[in-house]
């Protein structure tokens, strides 16, 4: 077959282009067992009827098994099962070999190529009720969905439990956290799968409005390694309308089975054909880095619907954030009161002394992320309503539109636009989801009428409608909504505390990022491990781009002297390299900007690095270990290095072959100092320029929890003269 | 002490105008037992502090018991409750006489007139925690309430169970439907006390998505009547964040106690300091007609917050509505299909031929709204989505904004407005509160850019956030949310399957009408009993105005040859006392406008009835047996009465006593006809004019089932001439 890449129209449209289709339909022939291959054979898919009519696959690698025959199906509340009992009434099979381009994203075109099998399954027993089975076999990897026709024989019905099983071949490595319905912001546990039942208990940490699975269970995307050198990665991609998909575990057998979130009453699923569950993904490979680069859930997601997306744009920001986690001189709230209510007068409180979201407070911030290139400033803490937002399971927390009487909105709005500065809005919702609702389309009226194009929405706090949870269905389907009618706004959405994500920015390209996972802010609450950073871009990132809210540059937290926690546990120049080794089209300078005028040779990094890219190479990569990743520029020519390592020293290999051959670049190479690490003179770096053709290798030491980061550059002779050649 | 009238300065404003306060601080004498006397000193209530500091009230009635020592107290969830352990630490009494005037009312002025005694009750063991209990004692019952003042001690607190009781003094007869959290439509059982237990199962009939209590319950207003005369009815006011209250029943002790409605999660209510429960209210008098007259429960809730309420208006309307019940040539839905989903193609669905809400049909409806004086018609089954509306627990079931292909909003209010007749829009819910709370700004902003002016909600089915019931706290939020958004919009509200009313249309004048029990449309579904409406005025509508949706003429339902049920058992006289006996600001005349056109004099009475009150007055009542009322049009000098009796035929005594004395007026007398009754020849009627006056008693023999209806107004003795004078 033949592959062409799509010559790129325009960046503001999605565009598919089906390349070739081979279509087989084999319901002539019924056999039991069907086969298919990924395009370049590596790896195979069978599925068959086991006895009972009992639905089943298996997935080999190279000829190595991933998934052992594992069964699959899906119980029914009040009612027949699709568990048993089938059996198979047609199969089809294509090939699809066809590019897009996102909006924005790790690189310009993406390509979408995969061998499909379609099963259909019929239940005599049930006046031939009948299901499909979608596989689609990629390169790097399996995805598979259930499929409920619509037919007279099936309209609506509940899921009491999904049972897809992952029979896994061995007790692999597994980079995991505890299954939870409410929160995924736990630190990575590293063990063997067998070894996971006696870390449990203390893996799961004390995290607000948390719900940890009974069952024994793991959160997806779950990454492991097996004893024989194959990296799988088990998640889901187009969570959409449908709860989201823990992982209960089998330690002794090695098996993993879908555990959906359940809602209030317990129920899993809410179905009315035609239906579908999300994606279940298998992304695997003999190299790690080839699991970074995969975009088989992207592939598994719809192309958006959007007709304009001229306005969907990457966003480098700072914001009034993180001396609410470390300064102590500022607060989210205006007074000192601990119970508020709506519509009471604000200005009556009595004031802390301390509130952080002032007109004067903005507009210090506005002037440095002018002067310094910024897109955007986030305000967290100008809307009523934060002294008492938290842990009350209250429902009318904020209404999102009244300010506190020191801020000023259209002020803060004019002087921000007089200096090129958007202001990103903040709805924090202290988990009440419907309150949120009701009040979503006056609050995105308010942001359309104060200049706002952007809001980073949170959901910290047990939800409401009270009994749902972060991960159940209903909440799935309220972050979509509120994705959609943002858009009908031209609003971008970046979500914090929200279900882990599945691609779906594929289709929702407004929702440019999300949290969903143990950020930065958790440096100022204990502190992340130092191979944190090295995990998550295996887990988290699988499913969309994290608002990880990197470059701290100020690590010893000692020295704002009000106590508590002691340290960002990287170098600052690890937290550098983060603005490559983790994709976000958002990017934020999260330190004070005080701390960044104070190292204003390694901030030039910060101010210069890309945030939307024309390709992405990974360049090594292992988990729990080290990243190293190298990527263009959205449209320019310019490049960006970033490699990061967890607690221990090591030497990065960096290669410079995506470069066009025969011309000389310069490299600014921002790297730690050698007494450097994590815990000892983590701001200690060096700066040096080189330069660098397309045949160079630099061999870059890394210091124990620290980084890399270069910035490349086309440059004249003159430039380069006088610069070192390595 | 004094007490005049207000002098209304206009009909758009509400005024309180406080007369007389007397304040009595007793804090330096904190007996144990505090009483307190009605204005009249007929009734008398005790509060006293039992043993272990636990709160006990009593009440009586001219020296007879109503309610025997009786405890108070709240349980707290995960925290100590609000049962024991109590001393008083401060007591209050005043004196309040004032009027204020109601917005839509059966009377234009309200006078307001208790006595009040608060006690504060503080727990010692609880950090000196307070609360405090307001007692009003009105001369026609008592109302009390739990309050929670804001304090250090008490900010957020959830209840677990309210545990107040009322220990009734015998085996009463009593009213009653089964308690249930979702609806309210069962029909009224007469019973004793002691004899609720046996009937129980019987009494609970099967309607959609019903939720009956587990324990033997009982919903409020609940009526009895005792062995020596006494008339009793509890029931709640100013039902506000709060769950809705059932009444538990001992059948052997004849105590009820306080059951509310629990959340998805179990829990009852989320209270945040200054709180309040809604008043518990018991109205007592050795006369029926004296709790028909009450004010009780609007005087106990807040007056209303709105500036302008010139826009909400009576309504007296026809609907696109009964003949989907009767005439079987009609539905909601549109197509054919069983299966149907927002957003896609209605005009692609197989019309089933059927659809009610047509332009055309609409337009037809229109020409008889406006030819007979109606001021709107309200259209069901205009917009898309009732295929398969019902059953599914889905969520997204309508949208409020798309219309069916053969329905044109635009050119069907264009046509209405050019007649001067308003469209009445329709909001069916399907219990998906949630789906309508995230569509109800563009839902608004739809109907005022196509001047609709009022909707009526609907809560078929079971709720969505999944777990909540009709009528919990959420639900109860849910119904004063849509209320106060729509007067934003200048919208009036007619809910249908909502909780109970409990005066709320005082502090919200635009929600002006609920359904909230059995209706005529259960005439469709398996009729009515006789004596039903004889109940209502006592139960159901001691809370509040009910679009019963009377005028049904074609009561033989066989006419339509459509098979199922039989018959509305009445004559068709008593469908016009209705009018006058049922009140409601929004009246409907129900029936198909081809049944009014062949009953053109019997129609007059619905064209010429009132449907906004100068005044009312209770002429005769007895539970379960009969109610005559006449009533003084707003504004007018027209008279109206309305007179029903049961399945027993009796003679109405009616005095004319209101009238202004020394003139002559004209009354045309609508009675059934000699032979008829709700089973036989409910169809034939009399109408006769004659003179009345004043002084003028009119014993009217009204039929088995049936009533009589008299419109009155004031004539020239030209008008009189040979007019009968009795």
């Amino acid at each position: 077959m033949n592959f062409k890449t799509q010559n790129e129209i325009g960046s503001s449209r999605i565009r598919r282009n089906l390349m070739a289709m081979l279509l087989v339909c084999c319901s002539c022939f019924l056999a039991k067992a069907q086969t298919i291959a990924s395009p370049n054979k590596n790896l195979s898919l069978q599925f068959e009827l086991k006895a009972n009519g009992v639905p089943s696959y298996q997935l080999t690698y190279k000829g190595k098994p991933v998934i052992k025959p594992s069964t699959l199906g899906l119980e029914i509340k009040d009612g027949a099962s699709f568990m048993e009992g089938f059996s198979v009434t047609n199969t089809e099979q294509k090939s699809v070999d066809e590019s897009w381009n996102p909006v924005l994203g790790e690189q310009k075109t993406i390509r979408n190529k995969y061998n499909e099998l379609v099963v259909t399954l019929a239940q005599a027993k049930n006046n031939n009720r009948y299901i499909r089975i979608r596989f689609r076999l990629f390169d790097d990897g399996l995805g598979f969905r259930y499929e409920f026709p619509k037919q007279e024989q099936l309209n609506y019905f509940i899921i009491k439990e999904e049972h897809t099983e992952f029979q896994l071949a061995g007790n692999h490595k597994i980079f995991w956290i505890p299954g939870d319905y409410d929160t995924n912001e736990y630190a990575y546990t590293t063990s063997k799968i067998s070894e996971i039942p006696s870390l449990m208990k203390k893996a799961t940490v004390e995290i607000n409005s948390q719900w940890p699975i009974k069952e024994l269970a793991v959160q997806t995307p779950s990454m492991m390694k097996s004893d024989d050198g194959l990296y799988i990665n088990i998640h889901e991609a187009a969570l959409v309308n449908y709860p989201a998909m823990s992982l209960q575990v089998d330690a002794t057998t090695f098996k993993m089975s879908s555990h959906l979130t359940p809602d209030a009453v317990g129920n899993k699923g809410y179905m009315q054909t035609d239906a579908q569950t999300p994606w279940r993904t298998i992304v695997v490979s003999d190299k790690a880095t080839e699991i970074l680069a995969s975009k088989l859930i992207l592939n598994l997601n719809e192309p958006t619907s959007y007709k304009d997306v001229s306005w969907i744009k990457p966003v480098k920001y700072i914001g009034i954030w993180w001396e609410y986690f470390v300064a102590g001189k500022s607060t989210w709230a205006y007074g000192k009161e601990n119970n508020v209510k709506l519509g009471q007068d604000f200005s009556k409180l009595t004031p802390n002394g301390k509130h952080g979201a002032t007109t004067e407070h903005a507009k210090e911030y506005i002037d440095f992320a002018a002067a310094n290139g910024f897109d955007a400033l986030l305000i967290e803490g100008w809307n009523v309503g934060w002294e008492d937002w938290i842990n009350n399971w209250k429902e009318e927390v904020f209404d999102f539109t009244t300010a506190y009487p020191d801020f000023d909105v259209k002020a803060v709005h004019e002087y921000a636009a007089a200096k090129g500065i958007k202001i990103i809005m903040h709805h924090e919702t202290s988990g009440a989801a419907t309150n949120y609702e009701r009040r979503l389309d006056r609050a995105f009226e308010f942001m359309n009428a104060n200049g706002y194009d952007a809001v980073k929405t949170g959901y910290v706090g047990k939800i409401i409608p009270r009994g749902e949870h972060h991960d159940g269905q209903w909440m799935v389907n309220h972050y979509i909504h509120v994705a959609e009618r943002a858009a009908d706004y031209k609003i971008m959405i970046d979500s914090h505390e929200a279900v882990r994500p599945t691609g779906l920015n594929r289709t929702y390209p407004n929702w440019i990022a999300q949290e969903s996972a143990r950020g930065t802010e958790f440096e100022a609450m204990g502190g992340l491990n130092p191979d944190h950073t090295t995990i998550l871009p295996f887990t988290r990132l699988m499913g969309g781009p994290m608002d990880f809210t990197p470059g701290i540059f100020q690590t010893d937290l000692t020295y704002y002297k009000t106590g508590g926690n002691q340290r960002v546990n990287t170098t600052l120049v690890k937290q550098l390299a983060y603005y490559v080794t983790m994709y976000s089209p958002l990017q934020m300078a999260a330190d004070i900007p005080s701390n960044y005028t104070r190292f204003p040779d390694a901030f030039q990094f910060i101010k210069d690095v890309a945030v939307d890219w024309d390709n992405s190479y990974i360049l090594e990569a292992e988990p729990g270990d080290y990243i190293t990743i190298a990527r263009k520029a959205k449209g320019k020519d310019a490049w960006f290095v970033g490699g990061i390592t967890d607690e221990n020293a090591r030497t990065a290999t960096i290669v410079f072959d995506y470069l066009p051959a025969g011309k000389k670049y310069i490299a600014t190479i921002y790297a730690d100092a050698k007494d450097a690490s994590w815990n000892q003179n983590p701001q200690k770096y060096t700066i040096s320029k080189v330069v660098v053709t397309a045949k160079t290798v630099l061999k870059q030491y890394i210091e124990p929890g620290g980084g890399v980061a270069i910035s490349i550059k086309e440059a004249t002779a003159a430039e380069i003269k006088g610069l070192k050649k390595i």
